[in-house]
């Protein structure tokens, strides 16, 4: 019989021989294995729980004889007894070696647990948040050694989690003397070390053992909606996502009329960053509500936004950003104090990263998606979309990644559309087109059904178009052969249909009449195809752009993101040419990817680094004084403005057979428009 | 002829060889001899004036001709017709080395210019502050290289200065687009980098070239006084110095009944805090309008405290320092936010730096005093007594230094003694008894006459006596033959006199009657002199515990600091008791050494790492749990308590030749007292 003994970890595979009697933890700790702990190895926090194998691991070579680990003891029976353990479960800080073993550690053991997206084609997130609990012993003072209650406690810190360099800010350390010895020299520290600090820093404590949440908040600050997700920085889960209006569409629909407003009016961009930091609290109120959990116990938040929205919310002027060269006053990433933003919701010493803009156009929102969708990991050329109020594009692979944005306007989110409105109960959001009867069919938000079923809801229930619903009603126009190829509804190259009316010296077509039921007309008309004619043109341009500065004709996919990707079809969108042709198969959703982003920075503080370096590597191109992004553009307009650009639709797509002309074509539909 | 030459600076030495054409600037920079520039060389700020010298140098081995730098230029010109330059001087960033030359470097343009400092006993003050002045010339933006402005700033600042890593907070991010735009992209910083700080800070920036003022405040916090010293931060001068109350008086007189008075009154602690910070704003203010400058070009601050002070600035409730073991919440140096302590008055930007305390008992005050008396440096043994309301000693040389403190209480500053008042004009600061009449000549504050002075003032202007009146007065009283050796007045040891009055059960001493004109009666009072007896024992043992501690039975040399260095004199100080015997020409006076220590601090950045480093090796003695302290208070509560003693006495204070017995005799001087 020898005295030590081999100890294999599961799933690690880490292994080592080790003195009889040394405890699991102790072992996993000098293995590096990840098994968690917040109390230090004193049986109170079970967090160490780890499962025991028996018998024979081939695989392994190794046979696990019963009594390889020590007797269940005192300490073990205690945390049973009060608060359960799951059968076969041992505490690892108190089982023992005893013989050879194998030992698994379940996921929820591991400090950097992955938390598992629910799409396959989405990357997992590894915890490794930047907030952290620590349970700690502190000596008493004692005259004779007379160091100060905060010294001892790092002290501690140091000797008991290899923790050294620690600061708090005078709030905490007003607290510290009368925790300390209410906890009888024992405290739970939230201990915090961003990715930019040289020491760790005490967000809050507790006497004794505390077991508490550590929430986080990652923001996605939109022009048009304020998005946010309630992590629980130990797992990762979700436990509640939630949404606001940006309260400062009242200054202004799109980013440049807030800039034009805060130009204006002496003193708009305070006005402007106050909305939206009192808007920012009022979320984060009503997410915790929801949660039902105290905002109190958010410690940390993680802001994505563009480079505007970046501005105000920091409360920077952001007149520089409305005109050339269109400069950031910083482009980095941020930390900061929550209060140095107003965010009273929160603990009072609460955390916030911001991630680092790309450029004054292209944001830290595209940072984010960066780090979601990873194009600089990409072995293929992937074209990534991002469609808000502006739209970001991200082309490259692992050799390349470029990026611009596109001012595409707010069409693509129903604004500046005849009955255009925003995402809601209600808005047509699913469009299709019998292209031989020429009636539509359609879904609205709110319900599953097609607007020709019997139960489908009538009469005041539909109240206008949405995005995505304005853009399948255009693609489905133009495939019907109600739209031609220059965006003319009802010209002579068209069949025609009863419902397309003449209105004025242009035509619109009827998608809905509901003024009998006292509902409303919806038409789409032909302003409505210019607007998403230009934004799409600016869209497919900005594409196009990054394309031909990257040196490539086609792209082996095209991931959407935002808006976009979430409702919007990948068929109706090349259809109607907002993307370049790829094959449909490899057009792929990555719903929000800008709020995935700051999901992964909110629990992955390494995650921070990495998109920071990213970032500096990623080119950025300015659509704003490219001539050919102006030539692009124009050549963008048709709908699609070149079949054989489109190769993978044949087949998908069935557009009528009618020749036209794609060259410099732009304004010629407008010439050769039918009177009425 | 070569094309290099040799250029040597004065007072340095240093010596290269550069080619023919480099600016003066330029070789001081590569050879490392400290010559100022704040505009980086371009001939605006004309802090890098030197002096060079023709003719023979035959201690250098040179010979400097005519045409050794080049000729005077348009910049040195313009700046002269403009600003005026001293006859001789050039500008180092125009002149260029064309010869062999040798170069002075006058004080005015070193940046590590010694403030030289009153007295010779007293160490300079090397220049070495945390904050500067810095003019950069930043890169305009670029649309194709989208950095942001902050991040070109940096990345001047690092090509320009080699500074690198810099922050700077939100309310500075705001400002700096248009700062940048309004100097045409040249703009002055004030940097910051504490001996902690991981990166440079910026406290504020001025479009283009800035020449405005950096100030500092060195704050000594007492519990009786706050004193404070304005500092120019680029030469060290000391522009003013002020003194108020420190309001927490109303709270309790001295350290142990403001403690009292938090643990009694609920919220207490945030009284006194609120007190504090409302009386160090006040301070600022008229220090600052005394000096004529703005207070918002205050940068940075120093301040030294005992801890109970330093706790309750701190808001931290002082509670623990009231009882054993007289825990610190910190005892470590802080680095803050001036608005962390409510510091309104001074830049919004400003930064406070706090001494580490050395023990529960003995504070930052301590700290400073060490730091500018280097007992750690000394080859002898010395002693260093800062007397306040509380006492702090330290005792050591270069192989050891200790520290206590001693609770003296507030009769050395003129409180708990009948006629007894803080030291302000009209109170008698000076007495001489002579010995034969008994009679008494006193000077009081405001007046360099002696009161047997025809001139003298009378009648009201005499309206009380103080601390160094007091201890005099008892001195004087012990050598006159008036009080004994256990602190009797007219005990029938001692000599009798008209002025020695019965007053109840003990006498009393007659200083002064001015109630013919309305002034006071001044007594010095039995109940006086047994204030000044334990108060000296106080102090006296908590040397004799030092020493013994050190195993020493005398000292080198003693150094007075505080109130007590200034305006005690040695003599008296020496003949009642209150010190160890030492030579009395070894006897010298610091000054206030803990408002000097602060301001060391403050010009002087890397004395900070060095105060940091001494405090850890000094040793702590504590006073309050030590049996031998009571027993050196006892033996000493005699005047003085032992002849045998203080040998260094012998010649120079006349005590009266009787014989007394001194072991173990404190309380018997009362039992012997004369009945009434």
């Amino acid at each position: 019989m020898t005295d030590d003994a081999l100890v294999i970890f599961t799933p690690s595979g880490k292994r080592g021989r080790f003195a009889l009697g040394t405890p699991v933890l102790t072992a996993a700790r000098q293995l590096g294995v990840d098994l968690d702990s917040v109390c230090g190895g004193r049986g109170i926090c079970s967090k160490c729980q780890i499962t025991p194998g028996y018998g024979e691991f081939a695989k392994h070579g190794v046979t696990v004889e019963d009594g390889a680990l020590s007797d269940w003891n005192e300490v073990e029976a205690r945390y049973k007894r009060i608060r359960g353990l799951t059968e076969g479960r041992r505490l690892g800080c108190q089982a023992q070696i005893q013989g050879d073993v194998v030992i698994d550690v379940p996921p929820e053991s591991q400090v950097h647990k992955q938390v598992i997206r629910k799409s396959a084609t989405m990357r997992d997130i590894v915890m490794d948040p930047a907030t952290r609990l620590l349970y700690v012993e502190v000596d008493e003072p004692d005259m004779h050694e007379p160091t100060g209650d905060f010294e001892r406690l790092a002290r501690a810190l140091k000797e008991q989690w290899q923790v050294e360099g620690i600061a708090a800010e005078l709030s905490l350390m007003r607290r510290l003397q009368p925790a300390l010895r209410k906890g009888q020299w024992k405290i739970t520290v939230a201990l915090h070390k961003g990715n930019h600090d040289a020491r760790y820093r005490i967000l809050d404590m507790w006497p004794g053992y505390h077991e508490g949440k550590l929430l986080g908040l990652a923001i996605d600050l939109g022009s048009t909606t304020i998005a946010a997700h309630l992590c629980d920085l130990q797992d990762g889960t979700v436990l509640a996502s939630a949404g606001v209006m940006n309260p400062q569409i009242r200054f202004g629909e799109d980013l440049m009329s807030r800039v034009s407003y805060a130009m204006m009016n002496p003193g708009g961009d305070k006005e402007m960053t106050s909305a939206v930091r009192t808007a920012i609290n009022g979320l984060i109120q009503s997410i915790s509500t929801e949660a039902r959990v105290d905002p109190k116990q958010v410690y940390e938040l993680v802001f994505v936004c563009n480079p505007v929205m970046h501005h105000l919310l920091l409360g920077i002027d952001p007149v520089e950003l409305g005109q050339a060269p269109f400069a950031l006053a910083t482009s980095g990433s941020l930390s900061l104090d929550a209060r140095d933003l107003d965010l009273a919701a929160v603990n009072h010493a609460a955390r916030v990263y911001i991630l680092p803009c790309i450029a004054g156009h292209v944001g830290a929102d595209c940072a984010a998606v960066a780090l979601s969708e990873e194009p600089n990991k990409s072995k293929d050329m992937v074209l990534i979309v991002d469609v808000g109020t502006n739209a970001e594009l991200l082309l490259g692979n692992e050799s390349r990644v470029l990026a611009c944005s596109s001012p595409t306007g707010p069409a693509f989110e129903g604004a500046q559309i005849s009955s255009g409105q925003r995402a809601a109960p209600g808005a047509i959001e699913r469009v299709e087109i019998n292209p031989v009867t020429k009636d539509p069919r359609f879904k609205i938000i709110g319900s599953d059904l097609w607007s020709t079923d019997p139960l489908f809801p009538a009469g005041t229930a539909i109240t206008g178009i949405c995005g995505s619903g304005i853009i399948e009603a255009v693609a489905e126009m133009r495939m019907a052969g109600i739209v031609d190829q220059q965006g003319l509804i009802g010209s002579p190259d068209q069949t025609g249909t009863a419902r397309t009316v003449p209105e004025g010296r242009t035509h619109s077509y009827l998608l809905h009449d509901g003024t009998a039921l006292g509902g409303p007309r919806i038409m789409v008309t032909q302003g409505d195809i210019r607007a998403i004619q230009l934004a799409k043109a600016a869209l497919y341009a900005g594409a196009r752009l990054l394309m031909d500065e990257m040196g490539v004709d086609t792209v082996d996919r095209v991931t959407l993101a935002g808006a976009f990707g979430a409702h919007i079809s990948p068929k109706h969108a090349m259809v109607l040419g907002m993307i370049p042709d790829a094959p449909l198969d490899k057009v792929t959703s990555a719903g929000n990817a800008a709020g995935t982003g700051a999901r992964i920075a909110l629990c992955n503080v390494g995650s921070r680094n990495q998109i920071e370096e990213t970032v500096q590597q990623i080119h950025k191109v300015e659509t704003a004084i490219e001539p050919r992004f102006q030539e692009h553009f124009v050549n963008a307009t048709a709908i699609p403005h070149a079949t054989d650009a489109f190769p993978h639709l044949i087949g998908v797509a069935t557009l009528p057979q009618v020749s036209f002309n794609t060259a410099g074509s732009g304004g010629e539909g407008g010439r050769r428009r039918k009177r009425g």
